[in-house]
């Protein structure tokens, strides 16, 4: 790890915080989920698990990026030595993205058979994706090949195409079939995993381009890579399930309200 | 405590974090089991309560790990002398086990007297294996004799095939009582138990071959003894409690939804 300016320090410290709290908080109100019927409550816990998990986990990032760095007399946070700890997003990943490819299946409320003909393909392609980005990222951290970082980039994203083709061909036909009112969300909630996800290789890029080979990763590449995974995680995980949650919510309105949910305003 | 290489460390502190996730994610999952009637409330608050304790005792075993050893200048983790405290797991056990007893015979709903006459015998056994397990255990991790490490196992396997004896014998006239289509859920969950117990007294084995007597454990046997009882723990309470999930969300559909769980879609 190089040296950083206080401001980068803070930079990322501080963008690691206020994602332990975004997190914390969407996952009460995932799991609280207002004027949404009992249909969708299964969604809507899968959509808290996911920001819970990320929640505890950058809380352990912001804990071993604080610890990998100290501020020396020059007023800049120089490395300790102790290694910045990046399985703690790897770990994440591993968990709640196949979570957040249930999540989007799960409040589309399609038939046993449907839904597990999608989890299919899509759980072990989220699975693949990872596993074999992990490696890269391992490569960039240590200063690794081009070869390698550049491998394992190229592997990991024949998966994360699948799933977009999978995405965008094979789901069409499903949402088609959803009610007029929601199909414009669900195609919304489409759209924000091609375009967060989009986020993931962006900042790998950026991270591979600043690694710096032997002499380790430059200031940008460490400060553009968190930025960048932090960002794409608030994005892909809260963002994402507020969209879930607006569908539930609208599906919920269009096939009538439980009794209980019924008393809450429209406005709340 | 033998010093590990930083891919060693890593492993073993990685994973352990990735546990910790996963226990608490698997908590609020069970809490909230969708689509489960009232009647299976009491099996999914004991699984849940299971994973929280086990969450628990990750945290503790994940820091006490990250304490027994400190990242030196050759880039490898020194023991500090501290000790690993391997406490946590047999409290763990002492209180999770007999609870994964519960959960196997409450899903079940037996009458009382049965549900009694089960539980008597397999709470004993279960805290008894345990009891006998952890001088063993201590055997191998302060470099005692192989009668002690070979003494202690044997006496802790008597109680262990007791368990599985009552499983496979006495349990098989209950089980042919429940619902056909719940039969082989439930035949299921015994197997899982017949499969992941099977990891301890086999993690337990790469412990004590790797003990080493007075020069203590080698690092595999380190290495070996916290993942191999890591993802027994996962598969044996969070992958077993999901198996409990699936046999009380198939005995609810089969017996009919309670009106509150009626509307969650069986997609979901």
């Amino acid at each position: 790890m190089p040296d950083l300016s206080s401001f980068e320090f803070n930079v990322v410290y501080n963008l690691l915080s206020l994602t332990v709290a975004t997190m914390g908080a969407a996952t009460l109100f995932f799991f609280f989920a207002p004027r949404v019927n009992r249909k969708y409550k299964a969604a809507m816990v899968v959509t808290g698990l996911v920001t819970a998990i990320a929640c505890y986990h950058y809380f352990q990032i912001r804990i071993s990026f604080g610890d990998a760095f100290a501020l020396n007399e020059a007023g800049t946070y120089a490395a300790t030595g102790k290694p910045f700890n990046d399985f703690y997003r790897y770990a994440d990943w591993l968990l709640t993205v196949p979570l957040l490819m249930v999540e989007l299946i799960a409040v589309m409320a399609l038939t046993k058979a449907e839904t597990a003909k999608y989890l299919r393909i899509l759980i072990p392609a989220v699975l693949i994706m990872i596993v074999l980005g992990y490696p890269g990222e391992n490569a960039i951290a240590t200063g690794g090949s081009a070869a390698a970082i550049w491998g394992w980039f190229v592997a990991s994203m024949i998966p994360f195409c699948i799933v977009l083709a999978v995405l965008f061909t094979q789901l069409s036909a499903a949402i088609e079939k959803q009610p007029a009112e929601a199909r414009g969300l669900i195609n919304f909630a489409r759209i924000v995993v091609l375009v967060t996800w989009a986020f993931y290789p962006l900042a790998y890029v950026i991270g591979a381009l600043g690694s710096g080979g032997e002499s380790g990763m430059s200031t940008t590449a460490v400060v553009g890579l968190q930025v960048g995974y932090t960002i794409a995680d608030i994005t892909a995980k809260a963002g994402f399930g507020v969209v879930i949650y607006l569908i539930a919510r609208k599906k919920s309105e269009i096939e009538g309200l439980d009794e209980d949910v019924k008393a809450v305003p429209a406005a709340a």
